[in-house]
């Protein structure tokens, strides 16, 4: 069985349970988190979200400068009002360099990959101060309260930087 | 009290019942899911997702084109090997345009951007379609299953497009 399938079938059951049908779209806690893709975080159990509460942006390493157009919609067109920034212990983009991964494109894929930057870093707690001072920089987003925070994928902890 | 906090104190029940501390950096399911940021969806919920099963990549309208840096990087470093693509209902990404963000940006921030694509949508089936295609045709992407979908915010049901 494909995972499509297997996703289906679990999906049968949350439907034939499904209670927040009158939920509006924007926000209800006015709040967006901003992570990573990696598998071992679950931000809505971890953080406490039910369906509704939260925008969630997730990309490979839970970069801001990635999550740029998509922290503009959420603030300018559905009010939210504060940013939380997750990145994580053990991460995928601790383990690359950007040549590296262009290499193996090359090599693998036949392609030209050159115009592409994957965002890897090599200090956990610098590409949080990093990535909440741009989002506090930007001129296109809201001055609002950007908190950073380290999740520890052995302990399932969030710890502020 | 801030949301931050909020979600701290969340966090620490969550930490304090965690007994998944030693899930490997790969997607033991080898997928990945790329969503809207939409505070309605949970994927983990909505698919039957456990901690370290899926990369999970969301963005304002789930737009494959904004998640493409992060596709990669799951299928060459990661190792997954099926895509799920999902849009929904009542989305965001229905009721704009660029030229009416780029135009409230300018006048409430004094800021250009025009050089940012927020990339909207006016049909939702045609956008998965689009996304599904995008994927399937990138040299820069593996030749996997890519499944797309619509999730409906009314009854939490997914169904395929």
């Amino acid at each position: 069985m494909s995972v499509a399938a297997e996703f289906e079938a679990a999906n049968k059951q949350y439907a034939a349970q499904f209670n927040k049908g009158d939920l509006p779209l924007p926000p209800g806690r006015k709040v967006l988190v901003v992570t990573c893709m990696d598998a071992r975080i679950d931000p809505a159990r971890a953080l406490g979200l039910s369906e509704g509460d939260a925008h969630v942006i997730r990309n490979a390493g839970g970069r801001a400068s990635d999550a740029l157009r998509s922290v503009i919609i959420s603030q300018q067109l559905l009010g939210t009002r504060e940013i939380i920034l997750i990145h994580h212990t053990d991460c995928g983009m601790l383990t690359f360099s950007d040549e590296v991964l262009r290499s193996k494109i090359r090599t693998e894929l036949k392609e030209n990959a050159d115009h592409l930057a994957f965002l890897p870093f090599g200090d956990l707690r610098q590409s949080v101060a990093d990535d909440v001072a741009l989002l506090q920089k930007s001129g296109l987003v809201l001055d609002v309260p950007v908190s950073g925070y380290i999740y520890d994928v052995k302990t399932g902890a969030i710890t502020k930087v």
